[in-house]
């Protein structure tokens, strides 16, 4: 008997985990990081993904993580652990530590060195991993530009919805609109399909997204706030003009590596969440500075100002 | 000097070439088809490009089809005609003969057997096809998923309209709607950025395209057409319906083969264009059985209707 | 100061890891397949490489099975541990526990999630690692085509020796033979260039390796021992008889999934190791019987006899 | 009835294309490359190749570089002529040009812009294009990493000798030395499979290949006839040692395109051949220069020498 969550609506944030100059973890800086997402009425967290650099970690270091989200959230919004490993048993191990410390949702990827072969066998595997938590939903993360996993994300619906209890959706990043519109039909309300790709938000709003999980969503949270209120009340002019800023910040940052870079925003912005962790590499100081010169002459500082809207033409 | 063509406007339909039961061209087939597409305002023809099996056409084919295209055309729309080939001195002809003929543009794919391998090569290429018309509008067609080429359609952009004074934009065929949108605020007025994935129209649209190029334009007019009204009224409700209707096409007829199924589709709706060329494989008598029947399960017959808005829910 | 391994000399066998039918580690299986490989005259074992499932292990599993192969082996032949993981940390730690148990070398592969994009930051990633047995040989796991990792051995190589310490050589698995000829002329006598494919081990050979690894070498160790006597001795027509039956075996197992057939040839000789952890599949039982009527057909059973080179023909 | 070509034996010159400055065809340098090759006992020339850039000419060019191929061998030795295009009937046009102007055999690629999706369509492919001169052999040219069909070359011949008449076997371009003796074993008598990487000659040899079709063989031709009289003497050490000088030879032109910069080096043993037609690129005089350099450091121009055998070490 699987607890439910609501289905989610809004911005969830895929938080990144803070780390000391030597790359241990530094979990002080969590509850700063959260409460400023609870503020912006960011309506969940997604923790230990790409962005929380979750496969770089040890075992221990997953579920202390894990672990102080959720005590950071304290209830305010709900927290998604990103459990996948290329071990599913250790993925099981994380999923059940997950449950213990009251997390309300898990995720997982695919295991990346054996690519499951079929949808069987992709199924199966996740089966093995929302198993060490029954009473959570899990959703299943497809991300195939970097796991290289062939499976369709209808295909895996369909199947798994047959054999995994406690399957509540998935997590898309991909840009086939036409994939995640057919998984969104597919999906009705049984089911939640999040929107992954944070500079085209605006399509998967389009095309059935009510939430959607992303990195820029920690800082640029004002600029997507702004979209989504006017998507709502359908005025497209501001949807494009927030949109358009959004990209423009992907752009400026995406040439120093992603990851690396968007926590380098992050100390601009006063939220020092330290380095990355090997093999994502760290800005250099020189790459630091001119990144933050670029997001100074697009406009960045501004377009992030929570009161921002009323002043904008 | 090279003359212009005014920014196009609505659907562009890329043609199929006809074929007889012995794959030698069908050129009596054209006009009736032609006539069809004017009269549900097809905004231009594009002709000889993926869906029209350019690639598999002889020299002389091309230029036959070519001539058979803008006669049948007789003013009515324009046609821009694709040109690229392996051979770059070819396309050049086939550019020429365009010119020649009557057509109102040309465009070329990038050659796929020896790839460009830089910005430039791919810039130098392209400048060599222009260069055999440089009296018409160039297009370049980026289509990554078929070409393999790594190079973006900005950088090209960029690099392009420096060297290549007749180009006028791109036809752009990626789910990359991140990439369009960038394209489409480089190009500002100067170029034109068509959309070029039916499936993904709405989001074409919304990332600002305003002409689309597309195979399933020849046959789901209709629908198509409804959901360009629909999208310039702020009516985002027929969009998506209209949406869905589309891509329940595709993927009904997916499955078949992208290319014979189309070909399979016209027949059904009255306008034979025979089989395909190898190596594109033609649907067998059963396969066109089931196809046709699936698309009248889901509808297909009376959503292209033109009249059809008036009646359905 | 680093310890040294002599350079080794002959097959190396990749071991399998011994389960239980609920997919729990069967320690106790270890011993007798140490034991018939250090009679075989296997030169060394290479330990949770990706036949041994080191990637679907959890932190404490790749503990234990390490320590066990460790113990079973008792110094009659080196053990080497492979401890790559998508962590780093984890690796680090791995590499630790390795010698601290008494390992002889320890080797690891890139992560894959978060791929090293320069050859800079993989060079960086494996020092990571390296540094936490500063006292072991350690050894990179080439194997491009299951991590997607671009940078060539040879880069690699280059940089490795001015930044790891302990570095001693690459496990090199691609059918590249002109790059594995080249980091064998890099390496000359200071590196170790092991040869990872076993259907062309001759090759591997005629390229100057003198040592390979690999996971037929379990069970088809007659076949390959020949292959060896008869290539040191310049009988090639030997050479080639045994290679092409080295190649019958893996076109026989290869479409039921190379991982899980090989498990199950192993317990048809006898050595029972259980199933495989998913993602990789486990033989059915229809699939165990068809395969082994076909290794039965082309003669398996006869080759891999230790004596049987003085009866055929 | 289709006429035989005796099996050839030794290297095959896969030809290039002379070009005038101006990248038209330059055909009066055909007869003095073939004089060449002839006297050095190559054993056939394979001729509008990826080295001949078939790909790039246009039918006419590629129908008079045929024509003055033959027409200069004058049957001193065998022509193979490519004639594989992205259109099937240009290719059988092809076919049947290059048998009334006297080619001794044919060779088609696979086209690539639309890749064939099976083995049964592209047996179906090369059997349109082998109907053209069906009193001619037939060779199927597989080239995976550029063409990227994904069909292995033995599903083709099994396939294809039922349904390909004039079939003779498979000019073999890939590093998967396993799949090529699967394909040699398969041909026995009845077929003959090319070997296609210069640079790996010895394993070709190894694996059973009796002749090999390259693009070095047209100017390091010395290196590979004293590799082949030695191989055939089963001296290893000094095939080994000629195996080095062709990798030594293909690791400094590689890095500035392997076309292009053949083409310069037929320029520097005096038969020149022009520049390369874009997408390929040709050698800046700077390139050309250090190419130069890096050729004369390694002893290039010693070793392509005749009669460097006897005073070499």
């Amino acid at each position: 008997m699987s607890s439910t969550i609501a289905p989610l609506q809004g911005l969830v944030a895929a938080t990144f985990t803070p780390l000391h100059e030597d790359r241990s973890l530094h979990l002080e800086a969590i509850p700063p990081m959260v409460d400023r997402l609870a503020d912006q009425e960011i309506a969940a967290l997604y923790v230990l993904g790409s962005t929380g650099e979750g496969a770089s970690l040890t075992f221990d270091e997953r579920c202390a993580v894990a672990e102080s989200f959720v005590s950071a959230a304290s209830g305010r919004l709900p927290v998604i652990v990103q459990v996948g490993s290329e071990s599913l048993m250790q993925a099981r191990h994380l999923a059940a530590h997950a449950s213990r410390v009251g997390a309300d949702a898990i995720s997982a990827v695919s295991p990346v060195y054996f690519k499951p072969d079929s949808v069987e066998t992709l199924v199966a595997s996740m089966a093995e991993i929302a198993g060490g938590a029954p009473e959570l939903p899990f959703y299943y993360y497809h991300i195939p530009a970097v796991t290289g996993v062939g499976v369709s994300a209808v295909e895996f619906l369909k199947l798994a919805e047959q054999r995994i209890e406690n399957l509540r959706g998935v997590k898309f990043t991909s840009q086939n609109v036409f994939e995640f519109q057919t998984c969104v039909e597919y999906a009705q309300d049984r089911l939640q399909i999040f929107w992954g790709l944070d500079e085209m938000l605006q399509y998967g709003l389009a095309a059935g997204a009510v939430a959607a999980v992303g990195s820029t969503y920690n800082f640029a949270t004002a600029v997507y706030q702004r979209l989504l209120t006017a998507f709502a009340a359908g005025d497209m002019e501001t949807v494009r003009q927030e949109q358009l800023r959004s990209q423009a910040i992907v752009r400026a940052f995406l040439p120093y590596g992603p990851r690396g870079a968007q926590k380098a925003i992050m100390k601009m912005i006063g939220l020092d969440c330290g380095p990355s962790r090997l093999p994502v590499p760290t800005l250099t100081q020189t790459q630091y500075a001119a990144l933050e010169r670029e997001l100074q002459e697009i406009g960045f500082f501004e377009w992030i100002q929570p009161l921002a809207e009323t002043s904008l033409p």
